[in-house]
């Protein structure tokens, strides 16, 4: 089976297929730096660290730019001047950068928490102020912009006359017009409520501003998308990725602003991930029900039963395939701590796993194929992470001695985890590291201890030692092989 | 006594006094992203983070800017088109900001490792071109710059009869006319060969370049720090600092573009830490003997008897004055690891300490003095933690029942280490974590049960356990209050 993904475009299933193989360009949207990273933004990074991780397993040489947001991030019904970034620099008195670096960051400390791979170029919009000035030039040399008070637009009735504005998203310019309030604030100056603006006149009380022929201002939220993904990836590349919220307007317009700039839409394919609800009520700020990565990591917050690791995050996210909306609850995520567990307990059993002589089982060929199919159907990571379920199931009964491997579906199954659980996936074992091993040897130490007491028929020691082990989270299992245990 | 640094300028101590206290502006001299930190990058790194730490631990509001060189690192005997970034991108067939995103990483992820503080501010010369360019046509403006075949010159001779090109470094414009070659490739179109270029045409060759009103191309190399000091601390700010070996031309060029663009020279002090020798040669990746951070904590190189904690490298670097060269050696690491040991294993048993009813202890009162006089005395590290360790002596004597403490002495030098070893110096113990609390509490758990086994009179065992401890790297002690180890 091919790699097909969906794109949101032709609203179907495609195969998959670069312009310019082994190499592929992606570019996806990144976080506006104002505000620390929430679930939201794990969603959206790890949906395409799966793909750049499920690429670059394919043999593909990717070129990932994932961009920060660091300034002008300006909201359709409300791009007048009201910079959210700026609003925060002037209301904890410091200098916008600062407050970029802080949250840039932060975001990349969550990111690798979450075993997220950094991208390969990570521009940020305030670096490539020359880059959107030459694309505003470029497109009112087209004449599809315009210049009012210092300010360019782009417009929207004259691209859509020629071109389909709301080709993505399948909106409509004559409903949009109908449906928009034209005397918002700021909305004055376009000609019609559906333009955006390409570039604003800086406001006095506007620190960061940049010259340009215009005016001294700084560039359109939609612009440095368009400008960055040209400058880093070329006209036209292969994925242009981000969340389903930046669908409208702001993808929308990147194709309008590429097609009039760079004569052709940005990019073959675009691939958008699913929101995540809370009770079915959409995660969001200003929805008072958005909670930050740091806060699951801590359980600090209120909608929280207990702190939740960064993996057990990544793999809660990863259980859902990243099209279908994904609803926040405790009992989800305390499922997938548990199921992540297992699954890790169970690739340490895997490997003390005694092969026996014995013909290949063609159930676990079938889970592997049943593996790669789910990813290449889409990134149906749901249905990998099943088939991983389904043969921890038999390895745990091959530890029973219920069932038998031989050598070879022993190793497959080994790669079979090395691959889709370690490598694509990019779940860890958050127990390992350098500690763990010295951690492991002093358990087992006292796990010897104890058999000894038990030897010596000393058993208030060997109950004292199970004890004091449980009190410190480490179960003690007697099997018929010994003595297991698990932190 | 009041903080006083050394001014390279002044040439001599002077009494730190900020122009808007509680506020400083501080802008050192970053990496240039195209190949992995060494151990000169750490030192400076370090030392300006020492100063950063007891700023803030002074009160006194720090922002701290740390450029990022991603362009056109040009030397100054060679500045014609020889862009090392470039060099090396041709020659891996990348994208030159894909070069330097990876090593931008690797940098921050050493200086995590060395527990260095993030910078403020982090900008990058590739994303202030507009900046540079301005700055480039106010010394236009002014007179002292002059444009040859699209690429722009800093006009030294001229500007040397008007100010001193030589301030900072104690160079003479004259010896440097006759000293240098004019011959060299890239010379003819200077004037003169002391003249250091402002902006460089882009050879055909070259994939970095941005428009501007002279030519395609890209800013000098000693422009980047000028443009983004001013920009984001002002004019005039309070500190500039960097290596000696940025001295000259950097810095020296700096103040004279500076003073022309700003009619004032950058900053009211200029400081630098001294370079790292090896066997009295100085380190350099020209002279084969760099050691990159990396080989320090793998121990992967042939100059290296073992790998060695990222605090380790700072113990070794913070025991050593920032303006005394440092010479590398095996036995001054080692000696380095021992003693950082030492200080931790204090702080253990300083922790541990129990109150007698006595007079309080001078001596202590003495050392919390001379360590606070010494890091006020520009920075002294080396003093202050043979003050450190001059407390270690009576922690341990105090241990050993042979002095005695009273409470508030053990307060004091809990206080003195916190502030001084851990939020000054930065120091930290490597060994703790979330997973070192575990640790310790099995190990516990196995000194409790040799102990048992002791009074049960079985020495098997507990001669065995004492056996296994070492074998895993545990030294345990009988003392007289019971039983101490150490990992």
């Amino acid at each position: 089976m091919l790699f097909t993904i969906y794109s949101t475009l032709a609203r179907k299933k495609e195969i998959f297929t670069p312009q310019n193989a082994p190499h592929v360009g992606m570019y996806v949207c990144g976080p506006t730096v104002y505000g620390d990273p929430h679930l939201g933004h794990a969603r959206s990074a790890i949906t395409f660290d799966l793909l750049f991780r499920y690429l670059a397993f394919l043999g593909y040489k990717v070129r990932y730019v994932r961009n920060i947001t660091d300034v002008g991030h300006l909201e359709n019904d409300s791009d007048y001047g009201d910079d959210k970034l700026l609003k925060k620099a002037r209301l904890e008195q410091l200098e916008p950068m600062e407050i970029a670096k802080y949250y840039t960051d932060r975001y990349h400390d969550m990111m690798d928490a979450l075993n997220v791979r950094r991208p390969s170029i990570e521009p940020n919009a305030s670096g490539h102020i020359m880059e959107q000035i030459d694309m505003v030039q470029q497109i009112l040399d087209a004449g599809f912009a315009y210049i009012v008070n210092g300010s360019v637009y782009f417009d929207v009735i004259k691209y859509n006359q020629q071109y389909r504005y709301g080709q993505l998203s399948g909106r409509v310019v004559e409903d949009l017009l109908s449906s928009t309030r034209d005397n918002l604030e700021g909305q004055e100056e376009k000609r019609n409520s559906v333009d955006f603006a390409l570039w604003k006149k800086a406001q006095p009380e506007h620190i960061m501003r940049w010259r340009s022929p215009w005016s001294e201002g700084f560039p359109g939220w939609h612009l440095e998308c368009s400008a960055m993904g040209r400058k880093y990836l070329g006209d036209k590349f292969d994925i242009h990725g981000g969340g389903m919220d930046l669908l409208f307007p702001h993808h929308e317009s990147e194709i309008a602003q590429s097609q009039i700039a760079n004569g052709d839409t940005p990019c073959q394919y675009w691939m958008h991930n699913n929101m995540i609800t809370v009770n079915g009520q959409k995660m969001g700020k200003s929805l008072g029900n958005s909670i930050m990565l740091d806060e699951f990591f801590t359980g600090s917050h209120p909608l929280l039963a207990q702190a939740y690791t960064p993996m057990t995050v990544r793999f809660f996210i990863l259980q859902a395939h990243y099209r279908s909306t994904l609803d926040f609850s405790n009992d989800a995520l305390q499922a997938a701590e548990k199921g992540l567990k297992r699954l890790m307990q169970a690739v340490k059993t895997l490997n003390n796993l005694q092969p026996s002589a014995t013909d290949d089982n063609n159930i676990i060929k079938n889970i592997e194929t049943e593996c790669y199919d789910a990813l290449n159907d889409d990134l149906n990571s749901p249905i990998a992470i099943s088939q991983l379920f389904e043969a921890v199931r038999i390895i745990n009964s091959v530890a029973d001695k219920k069932e038998k491997l031989n050598a070879n579906d022993i190793e497959r199954l080994k790669k079979l985890f090395h691959n889709v659980a370690f490598d694509i996936l990019g779940l860890k074992d958050e127990q390992s590291g350098n500690q763990n091993e010295l951690l492991n040897n002093l358990v087992k130490m006292i796990v010897d201890l104890r058999q000894q007491s038990k030897e010596k028929k000393d058993w208030e020691t060997s109950d004292n030692i199970r004890k004091q082990l449980t009190e410190l989270g480490i179960t003690v299992k007697d099997t018929k092989d010994g003595t297991e245990w698990v932190v």
